[in-house]
């Protein structure tokens, strides 16, 4: 088992033992999360549900994201992350959602939102939703999504309390 | 680049040059196409959402797959690949969408459903959805899921008549 397959397990074998399960918001990983974590035998028990919001439109339709938060402050930006981690749980039968907007490259970076930069947002039933930024290095596409995957595991375990 | 990788980037490149946009619903692979579309640089012009409902809960809030298609028939079965996705089509701006839905072990198998079979949906707008059915050897779960994505990349490329 690689790291992050062990760290999925140990994730999901957290939000078993609270009893509720997991839904994801992804944009720049495009359901890598929710795939590493339904790579377990058994996450049938634990995932609920995989929101895939590509495009601005998904973001919009699917997980209630405000059109004014895009325009405002951007697809890839602490409020849209926010507003994703809610969505989902708010579309969900989720105890807990992980959401990720960033930039992964190699086009879309700018000075001020380099490629490697992605935002994450956590939501917790009855919790205040918590938020996070990463610059990873710009060590190509499949580097930053790798780490952005381990990253939102990492902060889902610790909004558990592990 | 792999033989998916490359399969991925001639269906994505397919739908392109016909200006439709993609979108999955996805069950067993949990994400597995569209985190491998999603792979592609530039794959943000092609591809608009996925679906990934691996709960009955999901199929129905998400795709408007119907609770009787689920007690009558299964979550495995040719029925809920075709509501998949025409639920898909219906629910996002894309142009084709992939279904899958199936029996990934190692447990959930019976004598009538075993592990390893899958059924897809491919529904093209304008088209009639088409469905296909496979059953894999089981040979694990991560070589069930592989082979189901690469399966539902072909019968795309194929409903686009390449």
């Amino acid at each position: 088992m690689t790291d992050r397959a062990a760290l999925a397990r140990t994730f999901l074998e957290a939000c078993k033992d609270r009893g509720i399960l997991v839904a994801t918001a992804e944009s720049c990983t495009g359901g890598g999360i929710i795939a590493l974590m339904t790579d377990m035998p058994g996450s049938s028990s634990m995932v609920d549900r995989g929101f895939v919001t590509y495009s601005n439109e998904a973001k919009i339709d699917m997980l209630d994201v405000r059109k004014e938060t895009l325009d405002r402050h951007g697809a890839v930006s602490e409020e849209t992350a926010r507003e994703m981690a809610d969505g989902a749980l708010a579309h969900s039968r989720a105890g807990i959602t992980l959401a990720v907007t960033g930039i992964a490259g190699p086009d879309g970076g700018s000075e001020e939102k380099p490629v490697g930069l992605v935002w994450f947002g956590v939501a917790c039933k009855g919790k205040p939703t918590r938020t996070e930024k990463r610059i990873f290095q710009n060590l190509g596409r499949d580097y930053i999504r790798r780490e952005t995957v381990q990253t939102a595991l990492e902060l889902g375990l610790d909004a558990l309390g592990n």
